[in-house]
């Protein structure tokens, strides 16, 4: 399927922060393509450079911290996109460290929407925020009206950003639009990256990283909680459609499937598709069990009606395609 | 009118942080009538010894800031309630020193928050939240299920902040309430305080003293805009319900008059109290059109059924109160 709004980007200079992470390099990977100047700045190099130098070549990236001020005006000269999705992952470490999620998450986004609004003209400015600032709730699926309520101070910060970007559209005439993101999975693009770490990034990725390399898949409980799975590139349409259609200014969408797939049915079809890997019940650990929010569907009818993005792949499809990606990635020396 | 919960707070540790504040001095007060062990907290020492000395008389006063955790430490050991009041005001000075709201108005409440966990029994924690918060909406009044959209980075402060209080409830088995103050007003112990910051503290309270100093008092624009004035004694009220209350716990409550009065009227009507003064309009200064939300009424009916508070002060009748303890404050020699 061709990328959306590819005539918009062409030649059209794009800034991606946290642009090595796992959204970030599907989101490069598809503005090359589509023929944007592409601009990523995060903490990291783009690591793993026999991995991923393909997809950072022709890209200009800015080695620095959102609160470096120096290097954000730098990264964002120019920028008639900004895609930002930078800052730290994780509920369970921001409820531990919450001084750390407060400088990086907060004191970062405003260093970000500082700089952002001395260009002109002003750019867009898409939030990458998460399913993660809603209350937990009965009612499913849960549109973007629902309350709010998050569960670790991660989430807090998601929802603070979020109305940063809207505060600084209304007293500085940037656009901005937020998406909430559900749970994605999806290539990452080097063997070595982002499936360490517990399912930080993508629990899916994580898991199928345990089931291709034959490990144990712990199941916390009974594993009967519904969660909503995104394809990365469903994820990246979003992005791509939501910073380039004025419609969505100044509007939140949630980005899904829509569709609700039990925790436990999710790893047995990855085991199932990996031919390999085991399920394991595990007791709820305490830190997890306090940043558990139950089911979550989400509602995607907002974003279909007015931008006209619809998710477009299945669960077990989309797992073969990452695992026939990761046995690639298995295979090289 | 006898204060509520007088029993409760009887022989109980107390803590107002900010409590050298407007709202802070009034609750000093009252929670001094009722026999509570009263502990403040505030950047200020009691200022003002003269005029204040009496009000300060018996309780503790720890001099620090909220993010310094070995005063807040002190302040908070074997308090019971925790009334939490501190913080930078002022939408407009937010906006344009962002950094620094940032600093003092999250870091600070993560802070003693971090604090009051550490407590056996842990407290409970009434948190003083704004209006500011809300979207600005035609539809009136406002209830506290309505969108958020804060103008000012002032209220996504208070808004991340009330989401801390809830998540700290949650993690750490605290007890937290929220009320979300419209605009109070009402005697502020001293002449010489809080009048004279361009109504940062309170419109009413530096309105009067510029009535009852013959000096001009500003409108900018028609002055049409509804507010909703809530008498700081049923402000004082509700801080006593809520922090004796059991049934408050987890919950958010608009505390106003529920009665929307245009700007213009409340400054004609002081005018007309005060026999002195004039009324002046002027075209909106940039920065203050910036943060103006339009029309605003609170919804009072949540808390009148779950705390049985409501509001018990007609404008006028406050206003002619609050105009006679200017005037005996100005002739204090």
């Amino acid at each position: 399927m061709p990328w959306p709004a590819a005539d918009f980007y062409a030649q059209r200079r794009v800034l991606i922060t946290g642009g090595t992470g796992f959204l970030g390099r599907n989101l490069v990977a598809a503005l090359k393509e589509v023929g944007a100047k592409v601009r990523t700045l995060s903490r990291s190099s783009p690591p793993d450079p026999s991995e991923v130098a393909e997809l950072f070549s022709g890209v200009r990236h800015f080695r620095g911290d959102l609160r470096e001020r120096d290097v954000v005006d730098a990264a964002v000269e120019g920028a008639q996109v900004v895609f930002n999705l930078a800052g730290h992952s994780g509920s369970i470490s921001s409820n531990t460290e919450p001084f750390e999620d407060l400088d990086v998450n907060l004191r970062g986004q405003i260093t970000l929407l500082e700089a952002c609004r001395q260009l002109d003209p002003r750019p867009t400015v898409v939030f990458s925020s998460s399913r993660l600032v809603y209350r937990p709730s009965p009612q499913l699926p849960v549109p973007e009206t629902a309350l709010t309520g998050p569960l670790s101070l991660y989430g807090v910060h998601k929802l603070a950003a979020e109305h940063y970007h809207f505060l600084y559209a209304h007293l500085h005439r940037l656009k901005a639009v937020v998406l909430r993101i559900t749970n994605p999975y999806g290539t990452t693009w080097s063997s070595s990256l982002l499936v360490g770490e517990g399912g930080r990034y993508s629990i899916i990725n994580w898991f199928i990283h345990l089931a291709v390399t034959d490990q144990v898949l712990p199941i916390y409980g009974d594993g009967h909680q519904l969660r909503d799975y995104v394809h990365v590139d469903d994820v990246t349409r979003a992005f791509l459609i939501a910073g380039a259609n004025p419609k969505g200014a100044g509007m939140i969408f949630n980005v899904g499937s829509g569709q609700g797939v039990s925790f436990k049915t999710m790893a047995e079809t990855v085991v199932e598709e990996a031919g390999a890997g085991r399920i394991e019940h595990r007791p709820w650990p305490a830190e997890a069990a306090m940043v558990e929010t139950g089911d979550f569907v989400a509602d995607v009818s907002r974003i279909a009606g007015v931008l006209g993005w619809q998710p477009t792949t299945q669960l077990a499809a989309g797992l073969r395609r990452v695992i026939g990606q990761y046995r690639q990635m298995q295979t090289v020396p």
